[in-house]
């Protein structure tokens, strides 16, 4: 019995979203389809070069326990923000989705984090990411009960770039296993994974993360390989299930030696791709 | 020549937009449709048991100006905001939109207002508005310059609400026919005509006012009439030109005995019909 299906753990952060053109990245330096971690000095350049914006609570890892929760299952979140407008605007939209959340927020600064995330006409998102009060985030975070009280405990990959989150990480993934229970994570992006390729495989090959959630760049980006085919064939061995999105052409699920392909449904016109791949895990589960 | 198309002026309000279904409006007493005034605990109780939202600058005649501007026109504004985070969000997108914004914002409470706009399946908006530093623009916020330098004064109803924006207005309107400009209002809402009925009259028939803009339940409400064609009949006499939309059957323009129809473009699904009256007078000018 689990009184969650999921608990996910993640950066808390406030998404401030706006149109752009593709010169607007190239001008200001963007790394397109990237998640581009700023400084609070360059947050405010580009908030300040950015056009009108409408705010919404984001988040990976917050997105995938929402979408969860939308799904109908039972879900629940750790993550930090801080005792500030944006702060509370994060707190009610996920608790408003119907997810457990419940991680005390930080008493001053920093702020709670927000990602301004420019949208380009091929519907692709530039993520721009001050991480504010997520770079508090600790093992102190950790509420074991919920923890042995979830089927499954997921996070994202984005959790290596802040101090103190991989500690909180290893606690629950300790807890989880103790309480018989699995533990999920997602690469998040190629690029996150360039920078922490070494510690998510020590992850994987040592047992502390059972399913693994990533698109085919970070897939290829892992095992610093062109060959999708290749990286596939690698993952089957670090971890017991991985799921792998490949955009227009559906994902791959691979377990040892079995493989699911799952057909994308078509759709009209790509909008924005944003949370794609956090909803995705959202209906997995 | 002038250096603005439009100016105008109004309550300076975030948006905080969620879906809701009918019997969430019955069970908190929100009237349908209607831009219902709350106080601070009000709106904390309502945000409490609303939805997952979405945060977008708004108020009617910022939504005008903001219209104006991304059709290509040289819009400014007039409105309070406090120095806080919402104020910062909003004065950040209506300059981003292109639109002159220097009103000088409040420093300390109350906050910037919100309005909490609750959708229903069928596309109607319900608001909630608690006008907070809205409050406090008066007279001394009127740019007079910025006044002589537009062909046009618009300003909404709902600026009747708080307790000293009429001042404003009617120092505005002075500025503007002694600069030779022309005066417009919106109407606004049915429930805000009937709280200004008398007033509104009376800005028409002085002349402080040349062009309104209505929608046909507005506008019967003006005139206590159930009828349309009479209501219609006697704005003719009390102001220099209306126009008064009528939702899916268009909208009709009167200036003294003419009178021009004009036919709505048919749309496939009604999804949401926040700011379409702000926009149509945007296109309008």
């Amino acid at each position: 019995m689990s009184q969650y299906d999921v608990l996910c753990i993640g950066n808390a952060i406030v998404d401030i979203i706006a149109q752009c053109d593709e010169a607007f990245l190239e001008t200001n330096g963007i790394v397109k389809g990237a998640m581009n971690l700023v400084d609070s000095r360059r947050a405010e350049l580009l908030y300040s070069r950015m056009g009108p914006a409408v705010e919404t609570s984001g988040g990976s890892a917050g997105n995938t326990a929402a979408g969860v929760a939308s799904f109908g299952g039972r879900a629940a979140y750790f993550g930090k923000v801080s005792k500030d407008h944006l702060g509370g605007i994060y707190a009610h939209d996920i608790r408003a989705q119907g997810v457990a959340f419940d991680t005390r927020p930080l008493e001053g600064q920093p702020p709670t984090a927000r990602s301004m995330i420019f949208v380009t006409p091929d519907g692709e998102r530039s993520m721009n990411t001050y991480l504010g009060a997520c770079t508090e985030l600790g093992p102190e975070d950790v509420e074991p009960e919920k923890v042995k009280a979830a089927t499954l405990t997921y996070f994202e990959g984005y959790l290596w770039d802040p101090p103190r989150a991989k500690e909180a990480i290893r606690q629950a993934a300790l807890i989880a296993h103790q309480a018989g229970r699995e533990v999920s994570m997602t690469l998040s992006d190629p690029f996150c994974v360039d920078r922490y390729r070494d510690e998510f495989l020590e992850l994987m090959r040592s047992g502390t993360v059972d399913i693994v959630f990533a698109n085919s760049d970070e897939l290829k980006s892992l095992y610093q390989t062109a060959s999708f085919d290749e990286a596939l064939a690698a993952i089957r061995k670090d971890c017991r299930l991985a799921a792998v999105t490949r955009s227009e052409k559906g994902s791959v699920i691979v377990h040892g030696d079995e493989t699911v392909v799952v057909e994308a449904a078509p759709i009209r016109e790509l909008v924005d791709t944003t949370g794609a791949g956090d909803l995705y895990a959202a209906a997995f589960f």
